[in-house]
C-alpha cells in the first residue's frame, strides 16, 4: 500500500533526525528557554521580517489553536471562521474547552471573505440584544485551507482591514503553511503574514519534523504572559530544545520552502494526471491536497494500491477522495500512481 | 558545568534514537493507532500484569494530569492531593482550566496518609453545607512524590481501602516511577500500582525518552471515551507511534528498569558522600532526587562547577538544595562531585 | 404604548404576592430546603405523575439550560439543538462557559425531527474520525419553540426511540410550557414530558411568577449531586424559598394551565385578526407568540400604539414581526390591537 | 424556636414588598435596562460618591463573586483570598468553574493583610518558575469577613497601595456591606470602597431584600462588556426591574444605613449578654455576627428555644457558635435571648 492519506505518515526529515541525535547529549535549560530555541526563534523573525515578534513552539496544532484562541478572546468571545476551519469541526471541542463558542460562517472551498466577516459584525452590534449573544471576538483562519486553498494577498489585506474596523485580532492556522509558500499561484509571504495577522502558526508537524509547530506572535498584547497560557494548556514541553532544534534546521538554508515546493510540485503532476484523464476535481487546489471526483469502480482500482481519503459523496456514485503529497513523498510513487490514473 | 538540577536536561537514550531512526520512513496510521503503539500497549499490559487495562500516550505529565483528571471528576468535584503535589503547585492551573478545585492537604515529606483522606471526606460529608463546597472526588498521589519519597505498599494499600469506602478514584502520577522501582526500599511494583489505581502513569520525560507518558488505565469507567478527552484537550499526537516507539524501547528487555536502577545508585552514592561528610538531609529521599541542607558557603563552592536546584531556606545561612541524577547521568560527573563534597 | 413584544414585562399574578407578603416574616432554612418548596415539589410531581422525579427550583432559563446541560454532558460532548434553539443563539455563550460545544442541526419552524437526530449520531459513529469530532451527548428542544410551534406527542415520542437508541439523554426547555399546554392543538401533558424527558424544565418567568423555573428531573443519574452543580453554577438562591412559594401558587388550583389557556386564546383572537385581513404569517402558531407579515406601513401604523418586536426581513418592503400575549395581558388592549389591525 | 442562625431566613422589608406590589403591572424593557434599575444606578452612584461608576444587579453573591472575577482575570491568574474566604471555601468551586483557582492566604479574624499580599506577589514574581505557578491576578476581601470582622481605612489604603505595585484589581465582597457600614468602629466609607476597589458589590440579600446585590465599577476596564459577562454566566434576570426596584428602596431616604445600625446594635446587645456572662468570644466582632464559645451544656440550653450555628469546636467541651441579628431581627427576640444568657 503507498499512502497518500494524509501528510503525517512518515517520521521527520532526515537532517532532524541527525541533529537530534548530535546534539542529545547536551545539557540545556529545560521549557524552550535554551540555546537552540532562542536561534530558531532568531531565524523565523528573520524569515517573517519581524523582529519584534515573539515566536513560541507547541507541540501539535490542536494544542496550538487551542492556546491562541484561549489568550486572544474574553470569556463571552467566540471565534469566527469557515464552517470548514479545523477548529470548527475536527478539534473535539478544544475551543470550548477554554469556554468559547466557534462562529463558523459558510465556506466557498474553504475560504471566506472579508465581506462576510463585516457581516457577521454588523450584524452583531446591530442586533439589540446583542449582549445576549456571542461577541466576534476574532477571527480565524487557515493557510492553507483545509480544502487546499489559498487567501490571496488582497484578501487577506482585505480581511485585515475589516479585523481593524471591528478591533478583530487575527489568526492565521499555518498547519500546511510550507505547501502554500509553495504554490505557484501563491502571493503571500511570511513577512505578509507577519503584517497582517496579529499571531499565526508555522506548521511542523505537516512539513518535515517529528512535531512542533512555531507560533509567531507580532502583536505585543497577546505576548504578554503567553507562556504561561501554554503552561495552563499543557502544552509546555519539558524538553523545548526538541522544538527548537526542529525549527533551527527547518529554517536554515531554506529546508522549509525548498520541502514546500517539492511536495507542491509532485501535487500539481497528479493534479495534471487526474485532468488528462478528464476526471474532473472538487474544486481547484494550489496545494499539496487535490480532490479529484472518482467514480466507485475507479476509487475500487486505485484503492487496491494506494490509500486515499474519503472526502465527501457527489452524487450517487461519484465521491470527491482526497490524495495528499508531503515531505516524505516518494518522486516514484507519484509516477505509478500517474500511471495508474492514465490506466484507469 | 556539570547538570544535576533536574531529570530532564538531555535528550534521550540511543537505543530510542536509534529506533526512530531505523523507522522513520515507514508509513503509518496517526493518533495512536498504529502497529508501535499497539505493541507498546502489549508490553506495558505484560509489565503491569493488568491484560485489561487501557493504555494511552501523552506528550508530557502536565498533559497527563489534566486529561485524567478532567475524565474522572464531575464538574463540582475536586482532586484530593498532598499541598506538595505536582498539581497543587506547578501546573499553572491547568486543573482549574478544565473546572476543578485542588483540595490540598498537609504533606509530610511530599506524602498524605490514608488517615488524612478518610477525615477530608469525613468532614465533607458530615458538614451539613456540604452542597456549597466542592465535594472530593478522587485521589492524587506521586509515587515517587515530588520530595523524593515512596509510598510503601501497605500504605496505599490503606489509601485504597478508605478510596473504596468513599467511591474515590485514585490516580497515581508515575513521571519518575522508574526512579521509584528502582530503589532498594521500595516495595510497589507495577503490579501493585495497576491493582491498586483506577489510573496511573508511567513517565518517560524523565527516563530515557525524548518525551511520553504512557497512561495506564485499569478501570473502564475511565477508559471509556478516554481517547476523546486526549483530543479535546489538545494532547492527541498525530504521529502517534513516536510515542508507541519509545515505550517499546524501554518496556523491551527491562530497559525502563534498569535505568531506574543504574540512577538511583547513582544518587544513593551522592547521598552517601554528604552522609560521611555529616551534611544533614532535608529528608530521606530513596530516589533519584537529593537534598542535602548546605551552608551558603558550600552552595557557592559546588555551584562553581555544578548546577542544582535551589529547595527551600532552612535557617538564615542554610538552604535544601536539589540534586538530581538521571538515565544520561554518568559516572564520572558523580565521581568528581562526590570528590568535590569530600573536599568541601 | 400597550406592550405584546415580550411575555416577561409585568411583574407576578397578584396572588403570588398576596403570598409573598402573608409569608414574609416566616424564618424558614434556606436554599430550597423549607416547607415551601417541598410543597412545591409534590405539587409538581403530581402534576407529572412522576412521584419519583426531583424537583429543584432555579431563578432563570439560561440559568436552568447551562445548569442541566453542564449536569448531563462529558466534557467531550454536545448538545443537539434546532439551529433556532435558545442555547445556540441567545445565551452569550453559558452552555460552552462549562466548556460544551453546541451541535445545531437546521430547523423547521423552529423544530427539528427524530430522522435528523438519527442522521447526526450516524454521521458522527459512522465517521472513522469520530474521536476528533465533538460527540452528540444529547438532545436540547424547546416545548413551544422559539418560533411559538409545538412538538406533537408522536414527534416526541419518535425522537425519545432515537435518544434510546443512542444513549442520549433527552431535555425539554419549558420556558414557555405553559403556553403550550393551554394550545388547543396540543397534545403533549406534562406527564407525557416526565415519560418521554430525562429532564426538563417548567418556565415561571414568562408565566405569572417574578422568576423562576422548576426543572423536573425523572432521571435519577441526572438526580445525583444536581444540587452541588446548582451551587457551582452560582444558581443556589439563598431564600429559596420564593421559588417555591411561587410554585405553590401556580401548581395550586390548576392556576399554571389556566394562564396558559387564557393566555393562548388571546393570541389566537390576534390571529384571527391578521387572517381575515389577509395578513400572512410567517408560520402557524397554536401559542402566544404570533408572527404576522407586515408591511413598512402596517409596521408604522401598530408601532404608533403597539410596541412588538422585529423578527426577520421577508423582502423588501415586508418583515415578520412578533406579537406576544402573556398572563398579564389585558383583553381591552387585545380587542383594542384586533381593531386597529381591521382598519390598517 | 426563634432564629439566629443566619441573615437570610425571612422575606423582605415591608416597604420593598409595597413597592414590588404597586409597580407590578408597569410594562418595562427587560433585562435591567428599565427607569426602576436606571434611578437604583443614580442613588448608589450618589451613595458612593462616584459618579463615573457602573453599577449592575445580580440575583446572589456566589453569582456576583464567580462573575466579577470571571470579567478581571486572565485565564492563567488566580485570586489571592483569606484562607476563610467565601470563595474559598462555600463556593462549591464557582470560581474553579470559570478556569480560575483560588490562592488562599493565611488569615487572622477572616482578615489578610497588605503584607501577605506583598509577601505572596514577591514570592511569585521572585520565582524562577513563575510561568509553571498561578499569577496573582487579583485580591478578594470581604467587608464584613466572614468572620464577622472589618477592615479598617487604613488597612484598606495599605492594601491599595500594595495592589497598585503590582497591578492587582482590589475587589470587596460586601454581601453583608450595610452590617459594616452600621458598626460604631467602621471608619470605612461606601465612598471609600468606591475609591480604593476596583469593583464592590452592596449586599441585598442580607439585609432587607428579598435577593439582589448591586455590583459597583468604578473601573472602567472592568466595566467593558460586564453585562455580556452577566448573561454568559446566567446571572442576568430577565425581569431586571425587580432588582432595581428593591435597591431603590433601600437606598432611598438611607434606608439601607439605617438597617445596618439597628440590626448591629442588637447584636451588641448579644455580645453584651456573652460579656456579662463571663462567657468568651472566638473574637471581637463589631457586626451582625457574634460569636461566643459556649459549652455542651450551654449549647444544649439555649438550642432549646434558639436556633444558631456551629462555626468551630475549640476544645472537647466548648465550640464557637454564630449567632446573627439581621434587619428582620425583633427586638424581643434579642431581649428575650439576653434574658436567657444571663440565666445560663
Amino acid at each position: 500500500m503507498i499512502r497518500f492519506e494524509c501528510d503525517y505518515g512518515e517520521g521527520a526529515h532526515p537532517k532532524i533526525l541527525e541533529v537530534l541525535a548530535q546534539t542529545n547529549l547536551e545539557q540545556t535549560a529545560g521549557y524552550g528557554m535554551d540555546p537552540h530555541c532562542d536561534h530558531a526563534r532568531d531565524l523565523i523573525r528573520q524569515a517573517c521580517r519581524a523582529p519584534e515578534a515573539a515566536v513560541e513552539f507547541l507541540v501539535g496544532g490542536t494544542q496550538a489553536n487551542a492556546t491562541v484562541i484561549a489568550a486572544i478572546l474574553r470569556p463571552y468571545q467566540g471565534a469566527l471562521c469557515a464552517q470548514t476551519g479545523h477548529i470548527n469541526v475536527h478539534e473535539t471541542g478544544a475551543i470550548e474547552a477554554s469556554g468559547h463558542k466557534v462562529l463558523p460562517l459558510p465556506a466557498k472551498e474553504g475560504k471566506i471573505t472579508a465581506h462576510q466577516i463585516r457581516q457577521a459584525c454588523e450584524a452583531h452590534w446591530g442586533d439589540a440584544t446583542h449582549e445576549h449573544i456571542v461577541q466576534p471576538g476574532m477571527v480565524y483562519l487557515s493557510q492553507p485551507t483545509e480544502e487546499g486553498t489559498l487567501y490571496s494577498l488582497s484578501e487577506l489585506e482585505d480581511i485585515r482591514a475589516v479585523c481593524d474596523d471591528y478591533h478583530l485580532p487575527l489568526y492565521i492556522d499555518g498547519a500546511r503553511c510550507s505547501y502554500g509558500l509553495g504554490a505557484t499561484e501563491n502571493d503571500v509571504t511570511l513577512a505578509d503574514l507577519a503584517r497582517l495577522a496579529n499571531v499565526f502558526y508555522i506548521g511542523g508537524t505537516k512539513v518535515g519534523a517529528l512535531f512542533g509547530e512555531a507560533v509567531v506572535i507580532p502583536d505585543p498584547a497577546i505576548q504578554k504572559d503567553f507562556r504561561y497560557m501554554i503552561k495552563r494548556m499543557g502544552g509546555m514541553l519539558a524538553k523545548g530544545r526538541l522544538l527548537g532544534i526542529q525549527f533551527e534546521v527547518l529554517f536554515q538554508d531554506g529546508l522549509y520552502e525548498q520541502l514546500g515546493r517539492r511536495t507542491v510540485a509532485l501535487a500539481r503532476k497528479l493534479a495534471a494526471a487526474f485532468g488528462e484523464k478528464g476526471i474532473p476535481m472538487l474544486h481547484k487546489s494550489p496545494t499539496n491536497q487535490q480532490f479529484p471526483i472518482l467514480t466507485q469502480a475507479q476509487r475500487d482500482k486505485l484503492g487496491e494500491k494506494y490509500a486515499f481519503s474519503f472526502w465527501q459523496q457527489v452524487d450517487e456514485d461519484r465521491a470527491a477522495v482526497r490524495f495528499c503529497t508531503s515531505w516524505a513523498t516518494r518522486e516514484e510513487d507519484v509516477d505509478a500512481l500517474v500511471a495508474d490514473i492514465q490506466n484507469l
